[in-house]
């Protein structure tokens, strides 16, 4: 139970009481922001960019903190979101644990950390936690708001809920709807954290941590996010070295295996496992069909934003590539210019945050094309 | 650590000792196998089936186990494989848990189980062992060898290691070499029993047995078996009644969750968590490119048999149909009349098992075509 929170982050408060859709209500909540470029007089210079599941809102370096981000090639002077131009926001979401109030969080009613505590999150609740951001920074309309991964959920939301809060909408790798085969990995992934016994019910510390639980949740979801496509040509049949590999006949024998435990080293304890839980569950329970009397497009429809962008990569397993071309056109169904783009991508549902030669010049191609200030 | 042997399954002691590929050897092995239909004079229309990972010997009813098989659709009098006309054997494999010698089985040198003392096992091991039944009926030549997803592995090492065992061959949803998706999820399906705290290092019993662990890789096997097309037709969003889900915001709340959890409580005691790990680990190792000088294609063309049939399903992201193909293509190398279809089934690697429109013409096709008795 640890927040993970980017040096030179910014916070803004919430509205106290803020409500959330499900249920319950939040008190001196915040959300941990980072900017990027100067906001014109006017303000119409904006980009907010909404995250994935796990990223914190260091998209890229910047003077209050050097470190590169997790979008370090597509944004800053002269990349595909130009900071010269554009004022960049990035948000962590509202239930994460990079700054911004979560599971992770104290329960300023108590003074311990909320863990199960916390009311049932929902994708409309990160996206209204953000729009937050967005007013407070004196910002009536975004000139683009850009979504990646649940990140176009949260977007979707967002348009959605405050109509008119944006010019123009790029939706990488997004979903209207969360899908059936996309929950189920979801639900394993919190089965491995809540079978773990160190979960213990949410109420665990870094001493007694369910470190297993979020291996096997993090394994699973990188095999998720790439391709098999992608890794036979990375990995093939090729066998670690006898030095890194062991002599047991199930322990890390292939390259493949080894990939994978990198990646859940490397994120295990750098994530909350309750707030994993209820990002993941968020995403489960996200429909825009809700908005549409049971149907995802009439409430694709029901959002109006006159230009819109929805791209993603041919090889995504976990959101398909056929859930951009269906926000795209039930974007058009709702009067938006929208294009639609299927990137021949071999990196899955993770290409936006790899394959820059493809995604680098299709969000930049969108922005440079928007008018002038 | 239970074995679950068919009623009426027949058994074959095999050559004592039983070398393993990988080394050690086995003593007093026995395979399990079933048998449908008449065997000819000249014992020229026998059709060997090799299985996947989890299924016995137990492919269709017969006099002595009336009840269904796992294949019933397909083999039987008047169907696909017409028992009318071929004697049929079905062979559980080795290393298995449903009568075959495996890591369940008492060592005899101990008068306990192996578990994990016994040798590591290989596909290119259960494929002797099959062809130890073949020999033991008095079958000199096979009319067909059928292998599915695992069995696709076995049948290839036995068509490979007893050259002229068959005249034909049909290869369904098999592989020639595992690649590092499947060798992914089957490394994770391993992580999970193993972490299970009642594995215990493979000294588990029926009172004190790594359910949760089998649940989860059951659960994990199953969403790779299938496919998300056919999973968006067929659960969507539907919820479960309120009767059928509980309150917990993160227990079973979609159709999908409840159909997985179905899944892994039908197969976590009917299968013995230890034998799973070594099938899964055989089917890791697998690889003809062993034979070819590291090419794959190489290996396969040093299997010669007169004619081939591979087919997989379009779906199939476990053993993707280009493994099919190249199946096909390799065995055409060796000098087969070789033939492919990849199905438009929605039903991913389990099509074989689920889409009998589809399949049972096909392998009833090819079996229609072959020379008369």
């Amino acid at each position: 139970m640890t927040e993970f929170i980017p040096e030179g982050s910014r916070f803004h408060a919430l509205a106290s009481p803020f409500p959330m859709k499900r249920g319950g209500q939040l008190h001196g909540a915040r959300i941990a922001y980072e900017t990027w470029g100067t906001l014109a007089a006017d303000a119409g210079n904006a980009i907010l960019i909404v995250t994935g599941l796990s990223p914190d809102a260091h998209a890229a370096r910047h003077p209050g903190n050097p470190a590169p981000g997790w979008w370090e090639p597509m944004l800053g002077p002269g990349k595909p979101i130009d900071t010269d131009r554009w004022f960049v926001v990035c948000v962590n979401s509202l239930g994460s644990c990079k700054g911004s109030t979560g599971p992770a969080s104290l329960d300023p009613a108590t003074g311990r950390p909320y863990r199960l505590s916390f009311p049932e999150l929902s994708v409309e609740d990160i996206a209204n936690a953000a729009a937050g951001v967005v007013r407070a920074l004196g910002i009536q309309q975004l000139a683009c708001l850009i979504g990646n991964s649940m990140g176009g959920m949260t977007a979707l939301a967002l348009l959605l809920q405050h109509p008119g809060i944006a010019r123009t909408h790029i939706n990488i790798s997004g979903s209207a709807q969360a899908l059936p085969f996309s929950i189920a990995i979801r639900s394993l992934q919190r089965e491995a954290i809540r079978l773990d016994p160190a979960w213990n019910g949410g109420d665990y510390d870094d001493a007694h941590y369910p470190e297993s639980g979020m291996r096997m949740a993090r394994k699973l979801g990188v095999i998720t996010y790439r391709s098999a496509l992608e890794w036979d040509g990375r990995f093939g049949r090729v066998r670690l070295d006898s030095e890194q590999g062991d002599d047991d006949p199930f322990g890390l024998e292939f390259q493949v295996e080894s990939y994978l435990e990198g990646h859940a080293r490397r994120f295990v304890r750098r994530f909350d496992p309750n707030c994993y839980l209820y990002l993941g569950r968020a995403m489960d329970w996200f429909d825009l069909a809700e908005y549409g009397d049971g149907d995802v497009m009439a409430g694709l429809a029901k959002i109006h934003v006159p230009r819109v962008l929805a791209i993603g990569a041919n090889t995504d397993i976990l959101f398909p590539v056929e859930q951009q071309q269906q926000i795209a056109d039930g974007l058009r169904a709702g009067g938006a210019d929208a294009q639609f783009i299927g990137m021949d991508s071999p990196q899955g549902h993770d290409a936006f945050l790899v394959d820059y030669d493809r995604f680098g010049p299709a969000v930049g191609g969108f922005l440079d094309t928007l008018p002038g200030l």
